[in-house]
Parts: C-alpha cells; sequence; structure tokens
C-alpha cells in the first residue's frame, strides 16, 4: 500500500510502540497512588511531561495531557471563554476550522454567545484585515488552526496573536497538523493554549495535549484532581509516553519538512504535466510541506479514490471525520470554490513513512487511468 | 509486590495488551477513512463495540465509547441535563460519589444548577427515603454511583431508577467499580446511562464508555462525527481493542466476586482474630466483593501504610485521586464517622490477581508490626 493519508492520522513508529508495551505490561499503576509502584508511574508520567515541554518549548507545568486534539480544542474555547471577564462574551473563530470545532462553534451560538468567523481570501489564506475588524475588545478569545487539514495552507498565527493581545483577548490554536510538520516553539508562538494529537506524528491515537500558557485564566472542564485540576482522570500514562516518545523522535522538524516539500513538489509537478487538468489549490501560498489538495479537471472524487485504492493508494477527499459525505469541502466553500469544482477535491497528504519510490509509482500508474475519464469530461462538457 | 489496591487500578490482563499490539502496529488508520485500511479500522472497531455490547447486555449503537469513567461521567450529567425539558433543572447526586465527580455538582451549582446530595445512612446505604423526597417531578436526573470506590457499599440502583421513572427523570449510574465485579446486565439495570472505564477491570488506562440508552434524549457534549455525533474526536482503537478484549477476559463474573469474598472475608477475619482493634467499615451490608475498608483503632492511615509499604503491599487511604491530602474521606464523613477516625482509615482493594498465600503472607506480617502501635495507642489514649 502506499499511504497517502497521513493528514488523517500516522501508523505509530515502532519506538513509539516499544516505549508504550513496558508501561501497558509493568508501569500500569495509578499515578495517583502514593505507594511504591504509583510513585514510580508518577516520576514515568513527570518524566514524559519534561519530554514534551522539551520538544515544544514549553514548561511542564503549561502540559495538559488529554484524549486528543477533539478534547483539548472543545477544553481551551470552553475553558478560556468561562474564565474571561464577563463582558467578553464573543468567540471568533475562522471559517476553516476542523468541521468538529466548527459544531462547536454551533453549539456556543445556540447556546447564546456571540460567535463571528474570520473569512478566507480566494487563495486560502485567512483574511487578516476581516480578522482585524472582528477581533475588538469584547472578544473573549480567538480559536484558529495553526494549518488547514485539507488544504495545508499555513495561517497567520503571529498575526493573530497581535491582534488577540492588542484586544486583550486570548488566542487559542489547533495545532493539531501543524506540529510534527512545522518547527513550532509554544514560548515564542504567541497563543495562549494550543492543542496537538499524538496520532498524527506517528504517537499513538486517544492522547494529546492542550498546551496552557502559565497565568492564564482557565476554567477546567472535566473536572478531578489530576493535571493540576486542569483535567480530571486517570492518566493514560501509555498513551503519555508514546506521545512523548513521538515527539522526540520528530528530531529537526525542518529536515522532513524539506524532503516532504521536495517529493510533494515532484508529485505535483509530475502529475501536472502528465495531466495538465490538474488543479492544485494553495500552491502558491505557505503551506504544509506534505499536504496536497488537488483536483483532475472536475472528476468526481469517487472516481479518482475508487482508481487509486485499485493502485493500493489510500488517500481521500478531505477530513477523514466528514469523508463519505456528499457535502463540498466547507474550507473549498469558504474559499469561494464552486461546488462542482469542490466535489472533485482529493487529498494526498505525505508523512514520514512517503518514499520517492511511491511518488515515483503514483505518477507512473494515476495518470494512464485518469487519462481516458479527462478526456471523456473534455468531451461531455457543456 | 502485594498489590491491594485494584480499587485504584488494575494491571492489564496480557491477552488485553496482546489484543492491543496489532493494532498498534498494523490497524492504525482512521476508522473514519474510506480507503481500504480505514475500513479495515472501521471493522475492528465495529468488532470491537459488539463486543462489548455483547458483555454488558446491551445494543452495539447504545455503547459510546469515551477515554474513561470522568469523561463518560461528565458527558452523561451534562448531556442528559441540556437536553432535558426546560422545566426540570434539578439535579440529584448521592453524597458519596467520587471526588471528581462531586467537583463536577458543585460546577453545576456554581453556574446556576439546582443541586441536591442524597445522604447516606450510618451503614454507608444510600438513604432511600431521603432519596424519594428529593427526587421529584422538577429532577433532570439523578446520577448514582453502583458501588462506592472506598466502602465498596453498593447503591440501590433498582431502586433509584423506580424513583427516577417515577419522577420521569433521567438516571445515569457510574458503574466504573461495578463492572467486572458483579454481574451487569444494562438492558435490565434500569439507568438511561452508565459509565464504565476500562482500567478497573484488567483493561488499559485511557479507555472507557457510556452505554447510552437508545432513543434517550442526550446532547453531545464534545462535537465530532464519531460515535454517531454523540462523542467527537478520532477513535482510540487500540484502546477500545483492549477495552472489548478486557470485558470478554472476564467469564463468569460470580465465580471471581466468590473467591474474593472468600479471600477478602478471611483477611477480615484474621485481621480481627490478630488485632482486635481493627474496625471495618460496611461490613453488614452489601459491597464489593474485594473491598475491605477499615481502620486499626485510630492508628494513623500514614503510619499504617508506611508499615504495609515495608512488607512490600500496596494499599490506599482511599480514593488514589485524593489520596496524599488530610482530609477525611467525604464518603466517611457522609456517614458520620468522625475525622479522626476517618483519618485511620485503610482500604485494601482485591483483585484478579490476589492469591490466597498474599493474605496468608499479609496476615502473618502486618498485625506484628501495627501491634505494638496499637498498644502504645491505647496507653496514651485519653
Amino acid at each position: 500500500m502506499i499511504y497517502l493519508d497521513h493528514n488523517a492520522t500516522t501508523p505509530p513508529a515502532p519506538a513509539v510502540v516499544a516505549a508504550m508495551l513496558p508501561v501497558l505490561s509493568s508501569l500500569w499503576a495509578n499515578s495517583s497512588s502514593q505507594h511504591g509502584p504509583g510513585q514510580e508511574a508518577r516520576r514515568a508520567l513527570g518524566a514524559a511531561r519534561s519530554a514534551v515541554a522539551r520538544v515544544l518549548g514549553c514548561k511542564p507545568v503549561e502540559v495538559v495531557f488529554t484524549s486528543g486534539a477533539t478534547e483539548a480544542n472543545h477544553m481551551a474555547v470552553r475553558g478560556l471563554l468561562a474564565a474571561a471577564a464577563p463582558e467578553r462574551r464573543r468567540v471568533v473563530f475562522s471559517r476553516i476550522e476542523h468541521a468538529g470545532h466548527l459544531r462547536l462553534a454551533r453549539a456556543l451560538a445556540e447556546s447564546g454567545v456571540q460567535v463571528d468567523f474570520i473569512p478566507v481570501l480566494a487563495d486560502g489564506t485567512l483574511d487578516l484585515p476581516a480578522a482585524a475588524a472582528l477581533i475588538g475588545p469584547d472578544v473573549a478569545l480567538v480559536s484558529l488552526m495553526a494549518a488547514n487539514n485539507e488544504t495545508g495552507a499555513l495561517m497567520p498565527v503571529a498575526e493573530a496573536a497581535a491582534l488577540a493581545q492588542a484586544a486583550g483577548a486570548r488566542l487559542h490554536v489547533d495545532a493539531t497538523q501543524f506540529i510534527g510538520k512545522q518547527p513550532f516553539v509554544f514560548s515564542t508562538c504567541g497563543a495562549d493554549a494550543v492543542s496537538l494529537s499524538a496520532h498524527k506524528f506517528n504517537g499513538p491515537k486517544g492522547v494529546g495535549a492542550l498546551l496552557l500558557r502559565q497565568g492564564t485564566p482557565f476554567t477546567a472542564q472535566t473536572l478531578g484532581s489530576q493535571e493540576r485540576g486542569r483535567r480530571g482522570g486517570t492518566e493514560n500514562l501509555a498513551g503519555i509516553v508514546g506521545l512523548a516518545a513521538a515527539l522526540e523522535l520528530l528530531g529537526d522538524v525542518s529536515v522532513e519538512a524539506a524532503r516532504l516539500a521536495a517529493l510533494r513538489d515532484a508529485l505535483e509537478n509530475g502529475l501536472i504535466h502528465a495531466l495538465p487538468a490538474t488543479h492544485i489549490w494553495c500552491r502558491s501560498v505557505p503551506r504544509l510541506p506534505g499536504t496536497s489538495y488537488l483536483r483532475f479537471g472536475q472528476l468526481s472524487v469517487d472516481v479518482v479514490l475508487q482508481r487509486l485504492e485499485r493502485l493500493g493508494v489510500a488517500a481521500s477527499s478531505g477530513a477523514a471525520c466528514s469523508s463519505g459525505g456528499s457535502e463540498p469541502s466547507h474550507v473549498l466553500t469558504a474559499m469561494g470554490v464552486p461546488a462542482d469544482e469542490a466535489l472533485a477535491a482529493v487529498r494526498l497528504s505525505l508523512g514520514r513513512t512517503t518514499t520517492a519510490e511511491d511518488v515515483a509509482s503514483l505518477l507512473a500508474l494515476l495518470p494512464p487511468l485518469l487519462e481516458p475519464l479527462l478526456q471523456e469530461e473534455m468531451l461531455i462538457a457543456p
């Protein structure tokens, strides 16, 4: 199989699984217990927290382990909003946040919170003047993803942080797609809270974190004594150790980013050369190195994915969580892409296990399968 | 080590770890993805869901996987409350719910929800007449644990279900300590929602479930497309497979319950015989088979736990999550136990790995260590 769906999830690195196994088998005591085995588990938890802090450039106390990015995103938005001054009841999201996060935005709106959405431009980048107009002194927080999961377009976190800071608002950044793919330092990123999920960077599923700047007013959402009262529930130590191991394996992220960008560019150039009807979104803007969001003329994504499947290539129509739906991507819609073009969108996302051979193989095999379909499409086009 | 803290957590069974490993290594695709690997993951998710449903006597559609019982408890209370008719804004908890759950009760009260607490009697059982008086037509839901984590006392779930049903209220049961230790069938238990956590029955940490009766009005709290829109976030398939494997390993729960009750009774009888100052709470009421909550005269729990640690015995002062604190147990306080007695409380909780040799060893070694301390206590007693 050629796996080109790394934005949906990634394979746990063998070293990650190897780090988790002894925790599952031997270090299983409750890290809140006072006895010897409990203290041993607590030490391992502390070591994992320190490792996470070291790799992500934050203080250990700023790491709040969660069950993943979705929980971290909910926690951040609800927890920062609940702790905001009463006159700040407005929350600002971008229009291209993850579908699950936009559901939260709608739920907040239904519960009486004023929710505004920052639009994006046709090229997939954030409309910064619109953001500046929306982020005022009545805003409790701004929630912005660091990189879009479909297009890969990078969002202007530093600029958003400056706007939020000037307005006295908090900034939450969903860095689920960013961490592991681009250099990241929490202490200088400007955000008050940052979400991440281990399974997006070759860690296990079911574990993530919210990085929460020390001193930031925050109201816990899942109550309990763990994580300094910020997130209750017995710690998933095996998962947390796996998360830390995955981060430590990243090494110099920019080296891998350059490798992936070169592979991705080779893939895109090859596809455009072989199939001139190929259109690639966000190609001219800063984006994640391994993400390619494209369409082949207006060939239905189902048809293209079926051909890819036949070649043993795993790809997707966009976010895994909304795949299988027949609605055009809300991200492309926000960019003003017509529905018939958006319904042709295919996401190819490369990752650590992607090789030059994968790209060469795809370039050799896919165009001959799609070319006749594109010829046919041109003949029947109105 | 003699591990007598099974109510805090249990060792994952080797077969559970063995079931999780291939998922971590090979079945890592996102179960929401449409491609082959995603579908394979989705099939495994469905098989795990069916296994959970089979063991727990519910429909597969009634299983909502979560990160553990704490999340399930929060989800149940907030989700059932949000979906209740607007005239039902009162929530009833027992006074002896888990400390994290009582934090949620307080947070609800602070947010303007009327919260009432059902007291317990001096023997640790629920005050049913008080419950009947509290559960009226303005109640949205009752949240009651199936068995107390400290004393092991069983709560009258069937009676509470009848009261809730008569009042038109929903019943949420936190069965974290109950499932795996006593026979349980969701379809006939009377509760609308039941929480459980895998690590309490030799499964992995970081995974649990809320069983939610089909047709029960419920407002999702963590938003996303997964779990039929009831709980967002990429599924932790390895954990879920581990949870299912742990449930399937349980076999006939009543056989193990009888074994544990016999061991626990031998332990208690032996301790009382050797140290007549031993007092055991909830001994005369129905309780979990492996739980013994006791004090040796008024010997401080720290002193007793230190001696146990010296013998290589892991035990606790009560809930792991509140251990290390100097407050008397809220459960014993609710039973009317004076603070100086409550501060002497030691919890010994037996489980699947506990052997007759463990009990014999403890009975041979502990009394000689405690007897001189008890003699001294009697001399200095006022």
